[in-house]
């Protein structure tokens, strides 16, 4: 129950029918209203609960979440709005908080409407629910493929306070990021200003939730959302050059990382993770985009799947990729061996590969040039249970 | 064996050891040099085969081109040029012919070299059965995973003359051209400009070849090439405004978007044929590029596989692809069953959907504006087959 790790936050999960079974329902929220910051999907394409939750959070400051899972609220029209507001209204009502104070999230099927009087009459129970104890079912009502549910947590002193950080994710399928990734959540006790909460979450996403791709669909409902409420009771945190700034972002940065592999993880069918890692470009940016690119391949998952050294999909991979590079000079790893030098196969120990490719985590390393910049990205192998799951989705 | 229907064409294919088993070595010949064009694959890592046949198209003439499965003579550094111009070197005297005017187009493994010694022996036998009735043998000796050949020919009458085009390709995995398309090759006895005949074939591959997507991986070694010799003895076409032309191109166009559609219904371990048509952009190309989204995506063709109607996974498609449109605006009809209306799903009858998701080929339409312009792309269902056949590649 990472989620509720940080002080004064509560949360809840429960059933209420928005999928046949499982909970499906779930709110979080704040015992005093918190400086919040989201970075939501690029994809034209978006739910009212994210228009919604977008607009809301441009005061930089929120109370609760609620989120749903089985449903997207997605290509619903005006309709989808209302539902939204009518649920989120009510949430007012009976939290005694102004509704624009709170806002919504919502994963699953696109094209159908959320079953607002099932949520409106469970409204009641899952505030009653509210405990820290209950983070964990927050973290299971947001999970729709998802095998196994994806937390993670730390702490940090800083002038002698103890400060947490907190967060959760659903993933699975529909993982392409672009700002943002599926729904995941963060709560924090700091205490500090609503530009530089979002300043650090933007540097922190387009290194962890940004540099995944599970099947390069990027999805209508992607949300990340980030809320501080002060609680941990430091002096408030103003500027970036602040060492309790840069304590605070690292601290994010690593356990956003470590939540976007086990997104990556536990992709839609996936048997292993794959990280990737480009070295020599000139930016960072150019780094994750090239490894992004290996590792949302169809053949090279596939590969990695079949558990075949096929170093030439990455090869095909890197150069149907826009960022420029040298072919000729590049060398490919995988783990510690190196198979490819200036751009052609070395003798390597194929014994030692290949046990690698057993493994349940695949780390690949390629060196593109002489930059100094480096980048990694994260994704699984393609399976036939993806085709499987993806294939019987509705039913 | 539609590539050797037009006059003064010859071909053939054996089997020389680049694979284990099966047909991997062709030949195609004009009887007399022809004017050529081709178009390659965009990829930044470049087959030497596709280099140096690129290099020697400039000029405009070929007499005709080598062809091997199994092995792409790709990542192989300097030794992939000298391996594949020692082989035009031996051809071209054997066939008593500047090596300038011969082309080299490969398939298959990246990584490996091609095995010369091998195909330099096998060279006399290879010449030795040219013949027409022999253009099968080189449509079968390019295949790799594609399961069926793929071959398309026509003829029209211009000015009393009869006029033959054939054009042959292989597909299946790693198709996702950029200007081109894995390997096809194109054949007509017409006399034409060899600025026309370039004009020609990029006009119709930018509807036909590029349109199609099976894996949206890029391949190192995409190839087209076409080859006019003017034996059909019709007066030189120097004109686009030409009568001549216009049927010629129109007739080009028809056979390759029959080619196109044939690449996609064979792709790696598919079972249908998906037809995206978008309607309402301003461009056709932006209406193609929005089709190919569509028909790209690993979730819209699980779908697909698995008989489920899940619109929303189109809806999500065009919203990530850069193309903008107003989600608000589009209608969707799988067959002539519409679907979704001004964005949001509509009453529609559910058998008659499911029965043409039951069918071999499934065709979508989206309207997504009042723009005049449409376009069309073409791709397949996304099977567990696809995994296992790319998770054993190099078995």
């Amino acid at each position: 129950m990472s989620i509720t790790f940080p002080k004064g936050f509560l949360a809840n999960g429960i059933h209420c029918g928005v999928k046949k079974e499982g909970l499906d329902l779930g709110l979080l929220v704040s015992v005093c209203v918190a400086k919040a910051s989201g970075m939501f999907t690029t994809n034209q394409v978006k739910s009212p609960s994210v228009v919604i939750t977008a607009e809301r959070l441009k005061s930089g400051m929120l109370r609760g979440i609620i989120a749903n899972s089985g449903c997207a609220n997605a290509c619903t029209g005006e309709q989808g709005f209302l539902d939204a507001e009518s649920i989120l209204n009510r949430l007012g009502i009976i939290l005694k908080e102004e509704p624009k104070l709170l806002g919504i999230a919502s994963t699953g099927v696109i094209g159908k409407r959320l079953p607002v009087d099932k949520i409106l009459e469970s409204l009641p129970l899952l505030v009653d629910g509210l405990s820290k104890e209950s983070g964990i079912l927050f973290e299971r009502a947001i999970m729709t493929t998802d095998r196994v549910v994806k937390e993670v947590q730390t702490s940090f002193f800083y002038n002698g306070t103890t400060i947490r950080i907190g967060a959760c994710a659903k993933g699975s399928g529909m993982i392409h990021p672009n700002l943002a990734t599926l729904l995941s959540f963060i709560t924090t006790d700091i205490e500090i200003d609503k530009t530089l909460l979002k300043i650090a979450l933007k540097s922190v996403v387009d290194v962890s939730l940004n540099a995944i791709t599970i099947d390069k669909d990027m999805s209508t409902n992607d949300s990340v959302i980030i809320m501080a409420n002060g609680k941990a009771g430091n002096v408030e945190i103003k500027n970036v050059s602040e060492k309790g700034f840069i304590l605070f972002r690292d601290n994010l940065k690593e356990i956003m990382i470590e939540l976007a592999r086990k997104i990556a993880k536990d992709g839609e069918g996936a048997e292993k993770l794959i990280e990737v890692e480009v070295i020599g470009t000139e930016t960072e940016e150019q780094a994750i985009r090239m490894a992004r690119a290996v590792v949302g391949s169809n053949l090279f998952k596939s590969a990695i799947w079949g558990k075949e050294i096929n170093w030439g999909r990455i090869m095909s991979a890197l150069g149907a990729n826009s960022d420029p590079f040298d072919p000729q000079r590049v060398s490919i790893f995988f783990g510690d061996v190196k198979l490819v030098e200036n751009g052609i196969e070395i003798d390597f120990d194929t014994s030692r590969v290949s046990k690698i490719l057993e493994g349940k985590e695949v780390p690949i390393k390629i060196i593109v040039g002489e930059g100094k910049a480096r980048g990694k990205a994260w994704g699984c192998d393609l399976t036939p249970d993806y085709v499987f799951i993806n294939g019987s989705y509705l039913s």
